[in-house]
């Protein structure tokens, strides 16, 4: 969509449509949004914006978003540090808190390795997962996505990890709970079958 | 989705959350976006906020946006001053003036009378409509959307205008150039039969 704003309205529109996911269309919702809504509002945003780039970085030991040099995670001593999850993003730890199935730390590498679109290992935190082996982790649980990508990086993990000396999981791939057989697609069925367990020991 | 981010991250994940078609994953999506990217680019986008409200209001004259007392069509002496074609919103103007097929005046009227929303004509710029009306205008064109509640506005705007002495048209519905007419609705197809025209003559 070509520039048909009067000045402001579509410098707004074009910096909204910086933003992941936001087309034109959607850009120019928000900006008449933005335009009918009171000052007070915008001020909120932009002062939750100037926040998260003043306070907000990458914890030095996990890469996890924190406040402070640690995250919240790696600065609590009550966590298992004997295990650490690797995933992707930020985002994937707060999914694996919300289960609070898991008890241990993080490594968030910051994304998977992904050569077509010109991402290797020394692109993500790999040599930082490295240099917090030994000592007391017992086990590392690769948790990046069940994807090609995801796939692809813990595969490379699992090889890299063989030279340490400490075991190596992978999440379970299978049949999500709740859904129904009949619509799983093949390789997420070909997994759950290849992953079965014993019910009757 | 419960607030599972750490203060900064999760304010701004809120804030952006009050934007219309984001949802809390688009939300946490720009948020990391925001996060990761640079300064200067985040300073941008807040400059482009401020001037927005700072700099922007809304013609005086038609409602539509406007960085003066009028807009930059109201304060055209190239426009035709005898039409004015009703909208609903400043987004139709700019729909309209891409078409460059119109060279009348507009009138925004701020949305649709709709009932189920509690919006009634009042609510509306149809007094500055009528204000507006007499002398030298000689056709108002109503050009408010074709769905349910702009048809209503459509119909209201029609009835009351009779007392005025000035001719009203409605853009016409039908089919879409370049659509194929087995998949139009009933709808556009009757109205397309409704407003047939005689290529003949």
């Amino acid at each position: 969509m070509p520039a048909v704003y009067e000045g402001a309205v579509q410098d707004l529109i074009d910096e909204l449509g910086e933003l992941p996911g936001i087309g034109p269309k959607s850009a120019q919702r928000m900006a008449f949004h933005i335009l009918s809504s009171d000052t007070a509002s915008v001020e909120r945003l932009i002062d939750a914006l100037r926040a998260v780039k003043a306070r907000v970085r990458f914890c030095t030991t996990c890469g996890n978003i924190a406040e402070a040099e640690q995250c919240t995670i790696c600065a609590d001593p009550r966590r298992d540090q004997s295990v650490i999850c690797v995933v992707e993003e930020p985002k994937d730890v707060v999914a694996i808190e919300r289960t609070r199935e898991y008890r241990g730390l993080y490594h968030v590498l910051g994304g998977a390795i992904d050569p077509i679109n010109g991402v290797g290992p020394d692109d993500l935190r790999v040599r930082e997962l490295f240099a917090r082996l030994g000592g007391e982790v017992g086990e590392v649980i690769l948790a990046t996505d069940p994807d090609v990508v995801g796939e692809a990086t813990a595969a490379y993990l699992t090889r890299m990890l063989r030279t340490m000396d400490v075991p190596v999981s992978r999440l379970a791939s299978g049949l999500p709970v709740g859904s129904d057989l009949e619509y799983a697609d093949e390789v997420t069925l070909g997994r759950a079958f290849e992953g079965r367990r014993r019910v009757d020991a």
